[in-house]
């Protein structure tokens, strides 16, 4: 075991060093970091990562002192065996250097700018979030919503996702997705387009714009005050394994998940299953039957995994308060007959437009009596739908002026 | 009180006269035929329209003799006002008459044609059904689905009524709706386009078209062995208090209802409620959220009023028997990773296509130890996805061979 080339007791050091031993997700190093701290965590990897004799103490003892490590010694001895090639060359300093001249900074569990959510992940929650632009992720995502989908999207899903994301941002909500193209791109750009903050969360490290033709669109998010992260430090590249844990930590990070165009298979319904796995509420977006790209999004609605969303008001809804963010009721276009009772209603309905009809006979048409055909006409009357002429009535326009008669 | 131009004690004539007297959905109606019979209920009603002393007696023998007609003395007396000036020139045998000269037949309650879905409506349950073309309602409806929608229908809605309508007549069920305009039309020429069964319900006579552009798709369903039928007799008109009460028909006749299009507030949501309240299962098929003409659908989904349904395998789930229609799955699109592991799954990933990677080297790319790459190395080279070549390992192809070295 060569020496470590930084000191193993700066937690800040030994959690950037985490990220760069342990894949993301991996509850094994979650667990270790919870119990020991990520410093003390490191001390053991290395004992543990000795000689046989030296590893099995090592283990034996931690698992006797730490029983939240109830995997047992196997399931260790497996883990260190992971990390330990890795020990090899290891030196996040470097790595800080490289994010410091992108003009980032590492953001740590438990200090203010850390995002709250991500703690709901438990043993798999991040060792560290690096982070380029501005670090207030912890502010940036009180109110935010994932938008995420297809990279493969249609001209419809584009424009659904721009025009949420502008809709998020202008009622003061974050908006975070993956920085892919597709659904993950118009997003980011309807956002930026309304003036209002994004958050792009990599499955590769912040030095490296994946995909390479959205490097423009990263810088542009970092310029305009949001953020570009991952859990990944820089140099890492971004496998599939990666790109799936990424999918937890948007889901995580975010009040709620809303997909917006999806194929039936898709990494985007990973994400929206996370987000329901870890209770935060799940949005789709309907389409055309007729388009692959929505089967995804109809397959959550049919599987009851998401609610049908359709505007940025009903987003809101999603994932608001109770009682504070309601989606406006649609019910503005009110019709005059619209507070009719049933009799009120058949009265009106039996009312001829350019003649004049005595109750008598309205009672018949209608199927009521003569007293209930008078007592509705008084109503209608009030409301300015019936005018009588003579002893008939007949239907007033929408200004309660009788029509002409159609025979002059 | 003028004599009766029919034999009161004809049970049919008695029940033809009742669906002239009673406006659709008059529940006090249904109360007292289900109580007295229909022919015994018009005995009464002459008695009850006659002198005030005389009526009085009728009403208040009734009440005392007929619990189920706890709606008291009061609502009983409006009841009868809205029945009474009906009896002048009351003469089934005539409305009996048109429907003969049309080819069509009276299906009354409790014969083996009645719907027998029809009977969950309880006191609202029709008199009647005035029926033209097959009048074997009961095996017709026995797999059915009523398609509903917006007059005011898309290409969209109108290509997937057809389309569901096709695939459902293909699958030996059933189509149902109103004979509208829109994506009634459109489900009815599906089924007929496939050679299938189409019901018709109207909300005025079966003599009459409305509307009367559809005159010629009424006159083929006749013909090919559909039906068009209501619970109004001919001559009726088509009030807007009777399509709502259609609506019910619709809803309970079917053993479900799909609403294909809708308008935030249109009918054929007030059918996917009353179907909604008779247990009946509804589905919503999405559209494009720019689509003013889904937006009824969108609301059904998110109210959690429907289910989301996209083809007909889906619509014949929604009223099939559980465990004997369920939708074929869709993940044909089998991949050859579908069945790994997390650690196979990484080992793959940090596989390299154009040139080979030692176990070692794979283990620190993928997070692992030597030991797991090993094991995984071995399950991928079974399933033919990865090939050795040396000590190092690379891709395969689909079909099990090694990927050219990039430098030949």
């Amino acid at each position: 075991m060569s020496a470590p080339r930084f000191d193993l007791d700066d937690e800040l050091l030994a959690r950037a060093a985490w990220s760069r031993l342990a894949e993301p997700g991996d509850v094994n190093a979650g667990a270790l970091i919870a119990a020991l701290g990520p410093s003390r965590a490191l001390h053991w990897l290395r004992v543990a990562h000795g000689d046989a004799d030296t590893a099995r103490r090592a283990i034996d003892a931690l698992g006797e002192r730490v029983p939240l490590l109830r995997a047992g010694p196997r399931v260790l001895s497996a883990a260190v065996a992971r990390w330990g090639p890795r020990l090899t060359d290891l030196d996040p300093r470097r790595e800080l250097r490289v994010l410091r001249s992108l003009g980032g900074v590492l953001v740590t569990p438990g200090t203010p700018r850390w995002p709250g959510g991500l703690d709901d992940l438990g043993a798999s929650t991040p060792p560290c979030l690096w982070v380029r632009g501005d670090p207030a992720l912890s502010d940036a995502v009180a109110r935010s919503v994932a938008l995420v989908g297809a990279r493969a999207s249609t001209a419809y899903g584009n424009h659904m996702a721009g025009d949420l994301a502008g809709g998020l941002v202008a009622r003061d909500v974050t908006v975070v997705s993956g920085g892919a193209y597709g659904i993950d791109a118009a997003a980011h750009r309807g956002a930026l387009l309304a003036g209002g903050t994004t958050i792009v969360l990599l499955a590769g490290g912040v030095d490296r714009a994946y995909p390479t033709g959205n490097a423009d669109l990263l810088r542009t998010v970092v310029e305009s005050g949001g953020s570009v992260l991952s859990e990944v430090p820089p140099g890492g590249a971004p496998s599939r394994w990666r790109f799936l844990q990424r999918n937890r930590l948007i889901a995580a990070v975010s009040r709620g998940t809303v997909v917006v165009e999806a194929a039936w298979r898709s990494g985007a319904l990973s994400t929206a299953n996370r987000a329901g796995e870890l209770m935060r509420p799940v949005g789709a977006v309907p389409g055309p039957v007729t388009s692959m790209a929505s089967a995804g999004c109809h397959r959550l609605l049919r599987d009851g995994a998401a609610v049908c969303v359709t505007d940025a008001d009903e987003v809101v809804e999603l994932i608001g308060e109770i009682g504070r963010d309601v989606a406006p009721s649609r019910g503005s276009e009110e019709r005059p007959t619209d507070g009719l009772g049933p009799e009120e209603r058949r009265v009106h309905d039996a009312l001829p437009v350019r003649a004049d009809a005595a109750p008598q006979m309205l009672a018949r048409e209608a199927g009521l009596s003569e007293a209930e055909v008078r007592g509705a006409l008084g109503t209608l009357e009030l409301l300015g739908i019936a005018v009588r002429h003579g002893s008939g009535w007949r239907k007033a326009d929408a200004h309660g002026r009788r029509h002409e008669d159609s025979d002059g």
